[in-house]
């Protein structure tokens, strides 16, 4: 590459979260990194964007130095916002994360972190979504270099029109993770249910609960690869059509109701 | 049909909006309709759910007669707790809407109308996602009926697992629109701009703006048939998977860095 390349890097785990630090400071390595991020936590905020409210935009230092651009948007709205109103410029990339969290299966639909990367997609620029496979406090040391070395390919050798990655880690020292896999979104979901509570004001509310099921085997699945202690790489596109039903429903010949 | 169905009935653009009451007397003419819906508006919400907050529920009534269940979260919250802590039974169907404006092409990705018939699919139920394909106030009549036609339709041969009905109808008097095509979803999206202007305390703020592109001419293109004054019902699914891609990734050979 004879230019640094320009990188944005946002997530939803919100601005002061470790893991955009981590992935932050490895794209620096790589080129030009910009932060415009969500000023506070927006997980599970599926592909919201904001259009009946201001989005306003603040510089966030740490330690004195600057480090980004907070906004009180959503992870789409971030890279939208940070493309045409604060870079003014294309990005070479778009990587979004390090999400604390696995984003496989059915939580690719509710992902802010794949939203962002979404949102990078289908302004045309090379997106990757990286998720740490676990809740619990991690180190993202080896996650960030992985983003490195997978940023650079995707650098190099670009990624089709209409096309991201959703890249999802095992939470394990380097030593212990066995390799990449290809994948594909598996069909797991949860089992959920809402705890029913009452409020100090003695007022009902409701909080949602639950746990995922695993509902795939082929080692080919994301969730399986990650399981399995492999990184799983899936390649996520947005043609939501269902071709088999397409054909299927000409059969039902729907028409006009008289 | 021996019992009557039950049918969830919600919307995005909120329990007061007139395409909701629309929908759910049309929905009393073929079972039990129960409306479970954001308390305001909730466009463009994406696949959003409140994980982070609790929900509330109110009871809301319309000229002293009880309507439905308001809650303050987004459609998908509505169908989960609906489902499962409302009704406290699986319905037969879920159906959202009608919104006020289309949900083709690009704007399925965003909208919550359709994310609220995705969360029905996803537990399992028949669901269908209704909208005027118009931002300008409209009649909804023809649009129920053909709500009713449909909804009938789906009740006696169901839908296979994981897919939903997106339906877009014209914002036209019954006699001019001309047939419903099962189309796909189109490639059609926003040129986008940030309006930058300065609030009554002098602080600057950005707002979204654009206009949608028209991308397709094929005439079993959503966006396509909804301009040539047809209905549009369009099969939507979740494996996002991009399985073309898959299969060049492959060669990528990604290993991990050493």
């Amino acid at each position: 590459m004879d230019k640094k390349p320009l990188i944005l890097v946002t997530n939803d785990d919100g601005i002061y979260a470790p893991g955009i630090r981590a992935l932050y400071h490895a794209m620096t390595r790589l080129g030009e990194a910009k932060v415009v991020a969500p000023d506070s936590e927006r997980s599970a905020v599926g592909h919201a964007i904001t259009i009946s409210d201001p989005l306003r935009v603040w510089e966030y230092e740490r330690n004195g130095d600057f480090f980004g651009y907070a906004v009180n948007g959503t992870p789409a709205d971030c890279v939208k916002l940070g493309v045409k109103a604060i870079l003014n410029k294309k990005p070479d990339l778009v990587v979004s994360g390090i999400n604390q969290g696995p984003n496989t299966a059915i939580n690719i639909m509710y992902s802010g972190t794949v939203s962002a990367a979404t949102e990078g997609t289908l302004m045309g620029i090379p997106s990757i979504a990286f998720s740490i496979a676990s809740f619990k406090k991690s180190d993202f040391a080896f996650a960030a270099e992985f983003a490195i070395y997978l940023s650079r390919m995707v650098l190099e050798k670009g990624l089709p029109e209409g096309t991201l990655l959703n890249v999802n880690i095992p939470a394990l020292p380097a030593e212990e993770i066995r390799g990449v896999k290809i994948t594909r979104q598996g069909r797991g979901r949860y089992e959920e249910f809402f705890d029913k509570r009452v409020d100090p004001w003695d007022r009902n509310y409701y909080w949602l609960s639950g746990k995922k099921l695993l509902l795939d085997n082929e080692s080919d699945i994301d969730d399986v690869a990650v399981m399995e202690n492999y990184i799983a790489i899936t390649p996520i596109q947005f043609d939501l059509t269902d071709y088999k039903v397409l054909k299927n429903l000409q059969k039902w010949e729907i028409k006009l109701p008289s």
